[in-house]
């Protein structure tokens, strides 16, 4: 219960995670779902402009899931929404025969003038992301790798995964960090016609302002923000880091655009947002530039469409 | 997104569902699924006084609900929205691998002066509760029954469920009606103390209030009122209707406390409400005079550990 300020409008969202779906608890510890469930959720509400308040959870739990891990969870939970100064505020829980199922529904605040919409991109528009794509799926590659090794080990006692060389990647799959910051800086200098967070990969989000706008995108694939420790383990499995970050998912960083003055404006004020290319009319589509100067459509779906 | 009238406070409240906990899709069809799961939320809002705004909905769907099934659950969630002014605004469905899980957080919205909380209750005040209660635990059992006539009859295809009696108890069981018309009834006209709704049985609540208010209740038997045919419905069972009151759940009816001049005042706007007994001391715990004349203590569990 509580009483927003004045002039201000409120946000609602919802996000809803799947044991075996969207986790794996042989590799995500309850505490990073905790974290990761509340980011997603912070994400959306960084993306539509504006604060997060309060939070409701739902959590279905099967006998399997003690109370220390519930506490794991919860503490996951109460990390994020200090981080970010949200409140837990409620919730219900369940039990479950089956999977393990977390469902978060935070509200927020934004004035009214500040909330962004998936529906405002201009033919023009520079179109930017905040940090760097494809790293989430690159550390998730690298934990299904351990999984797999730990399953097929002789002596499971003893195994070690192999984890230390891919801090960057890990930490962003397992602990992803909502964007607010870059939606507090957006908000305070610049005007943004439309911005959505990137949970389900680059192509979906270009997709899905494409959709809302009517407009096309013309994206250089030189531009995409790529950190070399996704580079690298992109090498060891002899794929594209570019395919993480079009595809990948789970990187929750922002994708907006703005006029060309704004996006000037912009660069003076933060060196983690880059351009990545153009808002262009809706009837040249979604292409991407490659390095060598070809261009290709950017399909909805998976890369298995993409690579051919 | 809405912004929220001046002086007013934003309420919020979820609810889940689990299937094979909650719910069991060979009796329950997912319009009315859908409807309760609304019912339910929007329960939890007449509960504090409020009035309901707006709805989003977290799904977790196992491969087995089709298209068409996901239609009728959304169907249900409209009807209930309509029958009940809120809307609903957004979502998240996602796959499930095993069972079908639902969430939904409702917000509402109360003028600060008009919010009843839990713990609210004072010694002398009037119990008093909303409809009939038991029903929906009678109409599952009717639905229990037959879906295990169903199970072991020789030719399924012809078989036919009794259930034309039991009209009243299906409907409390799978359209139950939450009271929100209560809310506004008492909103009014006069000032409650402490609400409840009972979602989890007459006991439960008691409990709920009593810890939140720090007092006892003294509840008289032959108040609580019951349908005719929860009673005959108890009947057949061999049971005692009075325990699906106090143990079954899912009546959505309200639980409230307020003086007896308020009590007297209401009296005369309403004969959809009776009193049940009084609040006492937390000394006194809470307990039930039977129609014997006899006292007996109201366990928080279920009616197991209450008949001996």
């Amino acid at each position: 219960m509580y009483q927003p300020s004045e002039h201000s409008v409120q946000l609602v969202t919802t996000d809803a995670f799947v044991e075996g779906v969207h986790f794996d608890l042989t590799y995500t510890s309850l505490k990073h779902l905790g974290w990761k469930a509340m980011a997603a959720n912070l994400s959306d509400i960084a993306a539509m402009g504006g604060e997060p308040r309060y939070a409701v959870i739902s959590l279905a739990l099967p006998s399997k899931i003690t109370i220390e891990l519930v506490e794991q969870l919860y503490d996951g939970i109460a990390a994020a929404c200090k981080a970010y100064s949200c409140l837990l505020v409620g919730g219900d829980t369940v039990a479950s025969l089956a999977n393990m199922f977390i469902s978060i529904t935070l509200t927020g605040e934004a004035r009214k003038e500040h909330v962004v919409y998936r529906n405002g991109a201009k033919v023009g528009d520079v179109v930017c992301v905040s940090g760097h794509l494809g790293a989430s799926q690159a550390g998730l590659k690298v934990l299904q790798r351990e999984k797999t090794r730990y399953n097929q080990s002789e002596q499971q006692e003893q195994f070690q995964p192999n984890l230390s060389p891919y801090t960057t990647v890990l930490e962003k799959h397992l602990m992803p960090r909502p964007r607010l910051d870059i939606a507090k800086l957006l908000r305070e200098n610049v005007t943004v016609h439309s911005m959505i967070d990137i949970s389900d990969g680059l192509a979906s989000e270009l997709h899905r302002i494409s959709r809302a706008s009517g407009t096309g995108f013309r994206i250089e694939e030189s531009a995409i923000p790529l950190h070399e420790n996704t580079r690298s383990v992109a090498s060891e499995f002899s794929e594209h880091p570019v395919d993480y970050a079009l595809y990948g998912g789970e990187d929750y960083e922002l994708l907006f655009t703005l006029d060309e003055a704004e996006a000037e404006k912009l660069k003076s004020l933060t060196d983690d947002v880059v351009r990545i290319g153009k808002v262009v009319s809706r009837n040249d589509g979604i292409e991407l530039v490659k390095q060598n100067g070809e261009t290709v459509a950017v399909p909805f779906g998976g890369w298995e469409h993409f690579r051919g």
